[in-house]
């Protein structure tokens, strides 16, 4: 008899998956920052990583697992193999090429979405009632591709989108204002990166809103430069990536805030990258962010704000670029 | 079109049990201070009250509601109509009737029996693979009666047993070293109340054994007296209740850090009484606190700790008392 | 030696005050759902109960220790004696006489400033520094006559004010749009009573306000109603005391809330009862709610929110009435 | 006027440092995890981040920053300056050279001595009542080192030690017994890196002794290979850095856990190394790992844990080792 067996008598077989259960799929800075923060935090009780750097995978898993006895038990896996994802409540994707040098953005994302079918069929044959969280870039592009490739209902495929914008938006506000940044609300959408919109309009803190005191604020003429909170949000990553040589810990704390949200049914709202036809005028099928009402089923609602016509073109023109991006990708 | 509709656009209907779902029946002192930690600490996502006292039922369910801008949102649902409770994970019973004067105890167990016979078969109706935590006293007797009503197997009937009595033992050690409970071991086992039994022998700190460093500790001949620490643990529930009318703080942190574990499924192990035929020589099918494992099919595995005689000959004793009294109610 | 010395080698002797100590004056319901929220949170090393009624103390304080060992260690102390306060960051004082039948609000409010004349320099007698957190109805006036009482700045004298109006406006905000609490922004400003004011300008979800979806929101003429939000926040504390007896949970959460910003700096938003001359055209010394900026040092800011005619109208009845009030009290 | 001077009116000026302040000195992986761990869980209101690498200073600054508006706001600073850690309760430092191709240990030692000699008279001039968190390799040398420039007392200098060597080992225990990390206990002490002790007669789990059930557990007699979990544990941080190129994860949770122990005044025990002459018959002047009582003060206790004579002896000559490398250091 073993010493586990002289010590314990056992009543039951463990259950082949928790309840709580999250796959992410690359074990980069951006999945691991991500990973990180739900051991720490406790989202899920499961965590099974998917790579194809085995070293790597097998390191990080060991790593993560040695600081447990102080935090929350998550179950921590790690295998190249997908069936390691088996009963995922949640599957986040990271995976994905970065651009060469010379290499055009409409290469960059077939090279992507070739390497999504070597993802998503396998996420969805091993989990099929799982949510997709598509975090690579061109993230809207990208989570276009997972649904197609996905079969799943729209509900159930999820970008990450402008809610890293819509933080990084907060974040320099509440250091304009010296408060907490979640006390102030502004809501950056549309496409991830430079073309996104900053709502000025809906930018409020208090209940008082920011264009009530300070009409220009966001235009060109505004004497405080408001707008410069903007295009510091879009210069975000290209500085972080100058500086520290890439972005993680921002978008690993939004992934894992938004699995909390999911895994926990809390119908938080976050700008998310989402199915848009047919709302502010947009014709295409196309995946852009909108302020989102997310819970156990994913995304359950679509804030439909009211935006001024500059903000609707924007938005437009955003759903037509990327709806020309895609049809020129091979699926 | 309403605000909602106006404001939103629906993508999905919500789902109607969300997957951490617990329900709590009785919603005195112990009910709900076991449902406000949870709620604090955002255990689950949805909380459903059961009682008969339907104006306290929506008053709790009021104030429980109105904190909830600053925390994680939890659904809490109330109505003495157990219809609510379906699809919980977990369903803790605190219902019960208090000892009459001059009432006997059998009487008492006799009359408790009669009010879980209309509350466990009503919570595995709607809940057919929920787990039953039994909080309600005489705990030991009470969780075998909900293990029979229920027909569910072992694991899945849970008592909150002697984990108040180990959590006491832990702190009153703690106020004698100066140092935290959590870094204090020791286990008080067998029978919840006056004949529960202290394990002296597995009393340790930083690796190092009480009874190495003070080999007397636990017996009558202990000049510190150590002993003391488990008579004050038997005396602190009268104690408490004599100077406070009741005890709930305490037992409500033991109720929600037992439903954390299993909703994370940690493997965590505390006293729990659970059905001990087979171990310790004990002959009788009864239910009695051991050390358990925890996760999220209940109890996984029973600890068969070394016992000296003594200890284990009390085990015995109050099995076949337990037994004794179990034989005299009708199920 | 004793076993502890036999056990350990002691490097250094406990120091007096942990940095984040919390008193809370008053162990009924309100006092006590604060401390247990604080505990289960973490939210202080060191909470002190004071309260005349010394077994009830007693007993509080030993329920809450024994739930030590599954929770953060948090350091509970209870004694009638303040010198038990000494070093706090915070002093909570929730206590405090309730109207007796046929008492005028008058006499009642001078009772309370009775026993303010017992509390408050015992507390800054013992921790100089502190900042006071008054909950005790009738809180606008009882937080002026603790400010009074104590000679502290403007910025060390909080009363819990329109918090919980504001906590439970958003709750009801969110049933109607099936959304999180914390996704809904509301403001309930002014006296804590039944002429608070709800800022229906200010009300906004996802960067959108509600009365450019629904023009006539707040006022009588909307067919959705939804002044009735209002009507049942000025409602709700009268409701569930008829229908539990009292309201505790929701307001414990408000104190928890609020000590955790406090202590770690977090500069939040909330509505609290501060000394508001100056703003809005009150010419008045007296304390109403607004909403403030707050961080370690207490109330950092307050907003001076847009308001309407009748919004300002109704801020400066009630100032007037408060004043007429604190006239009338003995100090 | 300025919108923000428009919104609000001012009561008070920020105070210069928060009362929970803790800096870190160095942003390598190490570092950032340590980091990312205490703002994810809210364990200080501010941090500031010290390194000579002012660009990747800069860039983690802002990429902490940017996850704030859904996580407890802290306040993150960055410079070179140390004057920036100013005010701080706890001093974690986490630079150094790492070893040279051909280099001898000792040289390396001296060159991060030379280093230290820039960083910790730095810390102790700008918070004088600090406590240093030395978490540099060779640990236990370099804790030491610190002690001597800093002039701070024993209990206010720690070496992060075996802490992490024994979270290690509970993993691998509780991976043999399928139970959570943090119920499973064992004491990895002395000289953290290959001649590590592990206490094997501490070892139990659910009070139980492992050497009672397994009594050659630990031996090399043993057929269950226990001893294999201590060469695992040894092996542990080499192989982690052979297939992910560092670790990073492990010691980061040590760091914010025993920060947050520190903070909160927990009087949790961990193995940290401390000055250790005259227990267990050491007679030099050394830092090694014992179980040490942790709280506001830093080290409050060392435990004098029974051990065997092999044990004894492998800690003397440890003691022994580090003193000859201490006394061929230049300070």
């Amino acid at each position: 008899m073993s010493t586990k067996e002289l010590m314990m008598q056992s009543v039951v077989e463990e259950a082949p998956h928790p309840s709580t259960k999250v796959t992410v799929v690359g074990v980069g800075q951006v999945g691991m920052a991500a990973v990180y923060s739900m051991m720490i935090k406790g989202v899920a009780s499961e965590i099974a990583l998917v790579d194809i750097a085995e070293d790597k995978l097998r390191g990080e898993m060991m790593d993560l697992q040695h600081g447990q006895a102080f935090t929350s038990k998550v179950n921590i896996k790690a295998s190249p193999d997908y069936a390691i994802s088996a009963g995922s409540k949640i599957c986040v994707v990271t995976a994905g090429a970065r651009q060469r040098e010379g290499e055009s953005r409409l290469s960059l994302v077939q090279r992507n979405a070739n390497i999504f079918k070597g993802i998503i069929p396998q996420l969805v044959k091993h989990s099929p009632n799982t949510i997709l969280l598509i975090v690579s870039n061109p993230v809207d592009v990208l989570t276009y591709v997972a649904w197609k490739l996905s079969g799943l209902p729209q509900n159930r495929v999820i970008g990450s989108g402008t809610m890293l914008d819509s933080s990084r938006f907060r974040f320099l506000m509440s250091q304009r204002l010296h408060i907490a940044p979640s006390s102030c609300h502004g809501w950056v959408l549309g496409e991830h990166g430079d073309s996104s919109v900053a709502v000025w309009s809906g930018v409020n803190v208090a209940g008082t809103r920011l264009q009530d005191i300070s009409p220009l604020a966001g235009s060109d003429e505004d004497p405080e430069n408001w707008e410069q909170i903007h295009r510091d949000v879009i210069n975000s990553a290209y500085e972080i990536i100058k500086l520290k040589g890439y972005t993680s810990w921002g978008i690993g704390t939004m992934v894992s805030t938004l699995c909390s949200s999911i895994l926990h049914d809390q119908k938080s709202v976050y700008a998310l990258s989402t199915l848009v036809r047919g709302l502010h005028g947009i014709e295409e099928e196309v995946f852009l962010s909108l302020p989102c009402v997310v819970g156990e089923l994913g995304i359950q609602d679509i804030f439909k704000q009211n935006l001024n016509d500059k903000e609707r073109n924007q938005l437009c023109k955003s759903a037509k670029g990327l709806r020309d991006i895609i049809d020129g990708i091979e699926l």
